[in-house]
């Protein structure tokens, strides 16, 4: 899934270079990240990345070794349930039980082998006809993620090479500071990744049953796949889908109702980090002696835990601490660490602006 | 005086562009607001600006109302007298008698009409044979600046648009924070401004008494003024010159021995700032309702009594304040405003690495 558009990571992100295309605490960008962290399991050619019309040339020009029908164009953003369907048909016109293994392509994960080793042993139940999802071991009464409830009274141990799935109670909604903190206590609640694993033809019957609308919409698309009028049917046809998340659309009433398609999750404790903001860089960037992230050509002289990254020229900091700075070829950014969200304030603010050339 | 290679206002200025070609909390470059400065008293043919050669281009560009003859090369940087003494031995190739008033191309003075006010009485005084300064009514216990003492029991009252001419009892050097507050408290002192008012003889006459082996070396060069060997005798000989300033060179032993020169002080309440390093610039510089001071393209949100100055690109806070960001087209600073001395710290760093692109 590469149809992101974030702007927590202005001023590197833009409309047309959204986070997933950009090195952010790592060597290559992170959409390069994701396909190459699949490299040991999955074959290139086997790999889909759903994205916008207009991101379809960052990914050719990042990702030279996949083939141009790999890229499969969603004509606008609508959530990620129907991106889900419409890879989901595409698998399916070619090998209805297949698994797919749905990703995100702009989250950061340190641990690749652990992560391959929980691809692997989520896949083996996806294709005995579970839902399955990683569900990250928390750290934090973080508010900024849904989470997932455990069937069982406790969080499986970590044991090893071991491999623990879990059955799921339920998905929940990204939750207020004491309920979170109410979560974590209560040792059953994982973060909800985002990352999904089923048989095509599973996925398909679960949006018939709970998503109709965008079920017969899907089904459009899928009777056009292959023929001349494709491009034409997709973009009248997506255009119609309502906006909505798979968790929301799917993974809600598929472990509430009495939908008896099992749904599992596999603690994950892979060193995972959803880059939601330039702070989030110190949880698993490099850092100097003085705990300061610094990428591109930057000085810092009497400062500590500054996030420093410079796209183009110098950036130099003396005594300043707990600061983002970042330098683009048109902007500077300057905010506190603790403040990193606020960028979305001078994204706003610039659009209020109508500064088109900065967005 | 142009010769000055500041480093306090990197990454703007540069070795080859030092403070006086920048325009820095004004609209015009310091040096063009010097001259303008003097438009409605001086004609432009009498100016007569010293500076490096390297600085001469720089020089003809922002100042293309100048002749070229207006420019005296200084070969080599010796600080202010030999700068000093080499106008005063082509003034006095014209005429002896000419007044000059020295002046520093890097300051601001907010109150041009004053200034020339004060200007026209200190030269007036200095026709007489007198060697007249100003001296700047001080505000604070400043450790950076020289010191004037005056003769008289207390700094003459302002009395409108009368100018009271003081005797001056002695030069002194910065002085430790103690000793300025007690400067301060016994009213008595009055900052030195650098600005300077004498005839062409008499400071040569000066130079004479008290740095003779200058004094010859000036000998030497302006036997040479107006023939061809001028250049070559002008590189060879002041390279000999030790490098003084007029205030330790001359202006203090004139004042402390039995030197029968008269030397007068000027009190100046002229909006006069030396423009030393960022954080001046929120002495004088326009302010925005949060007490910004912005240069630039720039956006501060939730932030104040910040000090932007973008030469090129956006520069965009969010959440900070107290803090100077200037951005150039290869270089950020980021600096806290009380640290904005700190600043040479970067450039002593650039310096270690050899960055010479960036000095």
């Amino acid at each position: 899934m590469a149809g992101g558009s974030g702007t927590r990571f202005w001023p590197l992100s833009r409309r047309h270079r959204p986070k997933q295309f950009l090195p952010i605490g790592t060597d290559s960008p992170l959409i390069v990240e994701t396909v190459e962290r699949l490299a040991p399991l999955v074959p290139t050619h086997r790999i889909r990345i759903v994205a916008g019309e207009h991101h379809v040339e960052s990914i050719r020009t990042h990702l030279p070794a996949l083939d141009a029908r790999s890229v499969l164009v969603e004509p606008c953003a609508r959530n990620t349930a129907p991106c889900i369907g419409l890879a989901a048909i595409h698998v399916a016109h070619k090998d209805p039980n297949a698994v797919m293994a749905v990703l995100p392509s702009d989250h950061h994960i340190g641990d690749g082998v652990g992560f391959r080793r929980l691809l692997q042993a989520a896949s083996e139940r996806a294709l005995q006809g579970e839902i399955v999802t990683l569900g990250i071991t928390p750290t934090r009464p973080e508010t900024g993620y849904g989470y997932i409830k455990l069937a069982s009274d406790e969080i499986p141990l970590s044991t090893g090479m071991g491999v623990s799935v879990e059955t799921v109670d339920r998905f929940v909604e990204k939750p207020d500071l004491e309920t979170a903190k109410s979560y974590i206590s209560s040792g059953r609640y994982l973060w909800n990744s985002g990352m999904f694993f089923f048989t095509a033809r599973n996925i398909l019957t679960a949006f018939e049953r709970h998503l109709p609308e965008l079920s017969q919409i899907l089904d459009r698309i899928a009777a056009a796949i292959g023929t001349p009028g494709y491009d034409a049917v997709l973009s009248a046809a997506f255009a119609d889908a309502d906006s909505i998340s798979l968790d929301y659309g799917i993974m809600e009433p598929i472990t509430q109702g009495d939908d008896p398609t099992p749904v599992r999750v596999i603690a994950a404790d892979i060193g995972w980090n959803d880059v939601g903001h330039w702070a989030a860089l110190a949880d698993f960037a490099e850092t100097d002696d003085s705990g300061n992230v610094i990428a591109g050509d930057a000085l810092v002289i009497d400062g500590r835990e500054n996030i420093v990254h410079s796209e183009e020229g110098l950036v130099a900091l003396v005594g300043i601490s707990d600061t983002v700075v970042v330098r683009t070829g048109d902007a500077v950014l300057v905010c506190r660490r603790d403040d990193a969200q606020d960028v979305r304030k001078i994204v706003d603010a610039l659009r209020d602006a109508q500064r088109e050339d900065l967005l």
